[in-house]
């Protein structure tokens, strides 16, 4: 996968044309897409509108198979296939099997679930005489689902964590610093597939197989939040030797809940991997994730799962022609002022994701968002509202300068944007930055 | 509130009449209500469908409120918006505020979230050195979601569990009793507010009052699970001082998430109760329990609390009568065979619900529902699947005998179900019981 330039200067830049777009075509609701009349979302990474099948598969389950999939009356029985087909369609996205998925309540739980099961798992195969704690590898660039978790084991003396830092050459950690990390109490290997704010696809696959290859770590557990790459780049376990996969609707046009893969079959080398349930009650999930299953959600989820089965190779590609253009067009305007973080020549970025600084006193990328008249888009991860200013700890983990951190906005691609929105996008931009540079 | 049986003989009972009706007027869909062309459902206890306004609430949240909350795209701010509508339906169904919401994935999180903080809370305030371990006072007929995260903290040597027995003569636990288990480590008293198989109501109001008036119990925490009660009798935080409260949705004609309350404001005896979370992420619901809000089935269950606000006593009463019509018809074709497990003269049920046990030497009461040609009710919570027979362990601790408990069925009657369904399923029931008596 090249992340490359692909196509320049498909279009003139033009400000005319574009203001005119925007008042002569004004966007409609259509095939779930969205949108008010002159706004252009470009937050993709934060949340993504439903596939209108999807909707329509969510609507479907919510009428007709409402029943207690506990439950042997009808309706329960059709609730209980629901989540079949659902189960079959997650798990053969990923190339695994039915019984190696867990619904979840998303993609936080799922995480949560992970950290919870290799604490657990450490003090159930380790006597509580020895002092030994659990040791937990992670990157420096992860989602807080992960970070926070391990930052509150820390604090209640509960484990060790190593935050093996992602590298500046490459924005992405670098397997030698992780196998370096290894000690004799290291319990989980927890390494995000892609993040979410640079898109940078980290080298989890070869963290893998190089954990696998030393038997002497056999008993190191391996887990990838997938939740930014799925429905962009091709995620399976066949290729990805994780005993854990953490998996998130709403960021691939599924709904707000989430399942978590686990390698449920063993191997000659290995055990199949363990799972701590954190809830319990009535049984549900084998167990594993108790409570009344969200079937409508579910269901949902799996058709989500069957589109990127089915599609993706034509997202990835739509996605990717989307960003060429879309940082092209930018950097015809600044030159050199333009930076787009997060873009290396040794690593590879998710298709739709650009996350691009320009340089320049009173540009910070909140300043020329508010700006904006029609772009929506973010400057970090949707979940860190901060009231107050501040830089992107992802983005100076990744050896983004200060000023240029400061700077920074992500806009992420959509199945279903178009060059015309990048256009509305880049337009509006300019016009943006035009006026506080008049201002200040 | 009244249990006693108030409309008697309203209509014939009449095989022929009754089967003219099932293949006369084939039931269709309408209103959420279900079903396929001879079935009644009568088993509202184990899930409801959506009520016809919940599902235009929650197909209108997913497409035009589908934004990140925590972004502040208009998108975002839309599904921010939802939320918080939601939480204001949520708070003024039992009479609370907002802020003691917390949005959950149902009630299995939501009592196993009670009884973490309990245990946390507990751990946080006593001195590591001290050996005490905290101990929980519940019932024996709670649902798995509070009975099996006890046992599981008993099995992990974590807490101590007393379960208080209820009553042979009233289904309910005596609020003696359960003063009477107060030790000096008592950390929660989780008594649920009525029991899904018998629906008799607990004394959770009394149970707590007592508690609250003896100063040296103020730090004993209070929780109900009112996953039956709700949308069945008034629920009302304003009279039931607990400190959590468990909502779940699916129980009454809402999506399958739920809600804690959670006593956020202080009063002059009392700190405002603790919520210690067990998952760490985005910083969602105020950290109590991140994750990307599920907006859909948020503003879907706002709206099924706003319709129990609105509607209850209709919703009520309804119920009651339907409920006594069924009653009183069984008891005039079986008399004194007929068993109403779970009604005494000293306490009140739920007014849907109908534990009845027929007697005779082959009428298990899965047996007879087998026999049943069109009625879809249960023998237990439904979570509970077991793949071979087994009497009610609810049933057995609230005094039935075994042999009735063996035979028992538990009917509970929706917001649409008609007194023609009534018909239908006595009908049934009593041509099952023929056929079962004729093979034996």
């Amino acid at each position: 996968m090249s992340d490359e330039v692909k196509e320049v200067e498909k279009r003139p830049l033009s400000g005319e044309a574009c203001e005119t777009n925007i008042t002569k075509k004004p966007r409609t609701e259509t095939n779930g897409k969205l949108n008010d009349n002159r706004c252009v979302y470009l937050d993709y990474n934060a949340t993504t509108p439903l596939d209108v099948e999807v909707l329509h598969t969510i609507s479907n389950t919510l009428q007709h198979a409402w029943g207690n999939p506990s439950s042997k009356s009808k309706p329960g029985i059709e609730a209980a296939k629901a989540v079949a087909v659902a189960r079959q369609q997650v798990s053969e996205m990923i190339q695994a099997i039915p019984n190696d998925i867990v619904f979840t309540s998303g993609g936080t739980e799922s995480n949560n679930l992970v950290l919870h099961t290799a604490l657990k798992h450490f003090q159930k195969t380790h006597p509580e005489s020895s002092d030994m704690k659990p040791h937990f590898i992670t990157s420096n660039i992860e989602h807080d689902a992960v970070k926070l978790v391990l930052e509150h084991y820390k604090e209640e003396y509960e484990a060790e964590v190593t935050y093996v830092p992602v590298s500046h050459n490459t924005g992405a950690v670098e397997v030698q610093g992780v196998l370096d990390a290894i000690k004799s109490n290291t319990c989980l290997i927890s390494i995000m597939l892609a993040n979410n704010e640079t898109g940078v696809i980290q080298p989890v696959q070869e963290i893998c197989e190089r954990v696998r290859s030393l038997p002497q770590y056999s008993s190191i557990l391996l887990h990838t939040d997938a939740a930014q790459a799925i429905g962009k780049i091709e995620v399976s376990v066949r290729s990805l030797p994780v005993d854990y996969l953490t998996i998130v609707g709403h960021k691939f046009y599924g709904p707000r809940i989430g399942a978590l893969y686990f390698r449920s079959s063993k191997t000659p080398e290995q055990a199949s991997a363990p799972l701590y349930p954190m809830f319990f009650g009535g049984g549900q999930e084998r167990n594993y994730r108790p409570g009344t299953e969200n079937t409508g959600m579910i269901a949902g989820l799996g058709k989500a799962c069957y589109l990127v089965t089915k599609n993706l190779e034509n997202y990835a590609k739509h996605m990717r022609e989307l960003r060429s253009y879309f940082e092209s067009k930018l950097r015809s305007v600044y030159g050199e002022r333009l930076h787009i973080n997060g873009k290396f020549t040794e690593s590879e970025r998710l298709p739709n994701t650009s996350n691009v600084s320009i340089e320049g006193m009173h540009l910070k990328g909140s300043d020329v968002l508010r700006n904006c008249q029609c772009t929506q888009a973010s400057v970090g991860a949707a979940c860190h509202s901060a009231t107050k200013f501040c830089v992107s700890s992802i983005l100076t983990a990744t050896g983004i300068p200060e000023h240029i951190a400061a700077n920074a906005m992500r806009f992420s691609m959509g199945r279903e944007t178009t060059m015309d929105d990048i256009d509305t996008v880049i337009f509006d931009i300019v016009k943006a930055i035009k006026a506080i540079d008049a201002h200040s």
